[in-house]
């Protein structure tokens, strides 16, 4: 087996451990505002089930879809362009859930008369959902339609990978100044459950990150 | 100019896009602590001014100058093995000085009788450490002293890459989750100045990230 194949293999076996976290961070996540925090319904009445919408789609879109998406090119077992079409089309997915998302961060706070995109959580996460959209816009016409030649398009790759690596970490760190902002607003005290399993949440979908990182960028290493 | 040779100059251009938002994250927290904080001391009696350290020091050690040390194979113009040694040294020092930043911190948890090692930030904190020194460590014995044959280094190369990539973001992580718990312990309302300036120096410590990130990985991309 030559060195690539070595790496590309690797990176595959890599992906199962990504699984497992991304599984692990989105039950957490559910028991959290389920078993904690009352459920989640964006047509309530009650502010925070709307306000629950927010961490559950934000997380789910950008940070497990869009993972996931990532992760297609070595986990679907199709022909390439068909891979392509499960990356594009699993991405669309996560920004239509993640705009759903947003807008139940900005219903919440009309209901409860607060003003909106003050704090670092909410900078960092409005850089992200632009930036990803402008990045699926732009790999949307450089890899399906209307393509660029194959030069043009090999020029981009690198941009293209080292940018939607970088989204997921900006994501991510979206999502763990949100935990924590969240935790925050609520008083939780360090010694109770549901702090644990916010700590316990966080570290799961910054682990996600992590394997996906890895094993999508080890296949990629030539020397 | 081949393909390669392309990545690798826009890559060194990235470099200075990575120093400008390095050393404004650097102004601006060295301004929150000496302005609005009251300074740093380690060996001063009142705790704020000891705990002050640790921000100040894990910033400049783990992300700044470990941002540095990875760059290093594009900024220092010299042989090989010269800038090899500049990325051991410098991924060295900030070692030891993060090891006085955490210091810093579990000192200042013993002078205010408060437990360590409770938060989601600690937790992502001591993580970041740990794997930091392994990765130095395991560094060290392949690619200097005693090297390994020559493919086995090539070998590892793509692990020491990406591992040193995840470290990197696991450090900006474990900054913000920081930044925003110091915030709340504060008690700052999110339109005092002092607010502003902590959001600040979180975006511009992510946007270093992520501009070392390009700059080291563009380069060594190939199709
Ligand atoms: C990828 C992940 C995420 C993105 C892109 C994101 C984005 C945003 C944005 C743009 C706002 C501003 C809404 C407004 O000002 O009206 C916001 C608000 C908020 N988000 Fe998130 N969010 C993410 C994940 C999370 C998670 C996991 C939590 C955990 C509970 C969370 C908690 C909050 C809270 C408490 C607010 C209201 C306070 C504030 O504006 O900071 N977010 N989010
Ligand atoms: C690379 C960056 C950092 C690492 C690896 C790190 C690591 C740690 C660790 C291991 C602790 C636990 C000490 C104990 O329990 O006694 C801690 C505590 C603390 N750190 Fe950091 N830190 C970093 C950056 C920051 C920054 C930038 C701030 C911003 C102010 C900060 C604020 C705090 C606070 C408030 C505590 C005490 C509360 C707690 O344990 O969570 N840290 N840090």
């Amino acid at each position: 087996m030559d060195r690539r194949s070595e790496y590309y293999s690797a990176a595959s076996r890599l992906t199962y451990v990504a699984h497992f976290f991304g599984l692990t961070a989105l039950i957490l996540i559910l028991i959290w505002l389920l078993h904690y925090r009352g459920g989640l319904n964006y047509e309530s009445n009650n502010p925070d089930l709307v306000f629950n919408v927010h961490p559950f789609l934000m997380f789910f879109s950008l940070i497990f879809l869009g993972g996931e998406a990532m992760m297609a090119y070595k986990t679907v077992r199709a022909t390439h362009p068909v891979k392509k079409s499960v990356h594009m089309l699993v991405h669309l997915l996560a920004i239509v859930l993640a705009i759903v998302g947003i807008c139940a961060a900005f219903k919440y706070h009309d209901m409860i008369y607060k003003e909106d995109v003050y704090s670092l959580h909410s900078w960092i996460g409005i850089t992200t959902i632009c930036m990803y959209c402008l990045q699926w816009v732009f790999g949307f016409f450089t890899f399906m339609f209307p393509r660029a030649s194959v030069p043009t398009r090999n020029k981009f790759v690198p941009w293209h990978l080292c940018g939607g690596r970088a989204l997921l970490y900006m994501a991510i760190c979206a999502a763990l100044t949100g935990l924590l902002e969240k935790s925050t607003f609520l008083q939780l005290s360090p010694h109770q459950h549901e702090s644990r399993l916010l700590n316990f949440t966080g570290l799961a979908i910054l682990l996600f990150g992590i394997f996906v990182d890895l094993s999508v960028a080890l296949g990629y290493y030539t020397l």
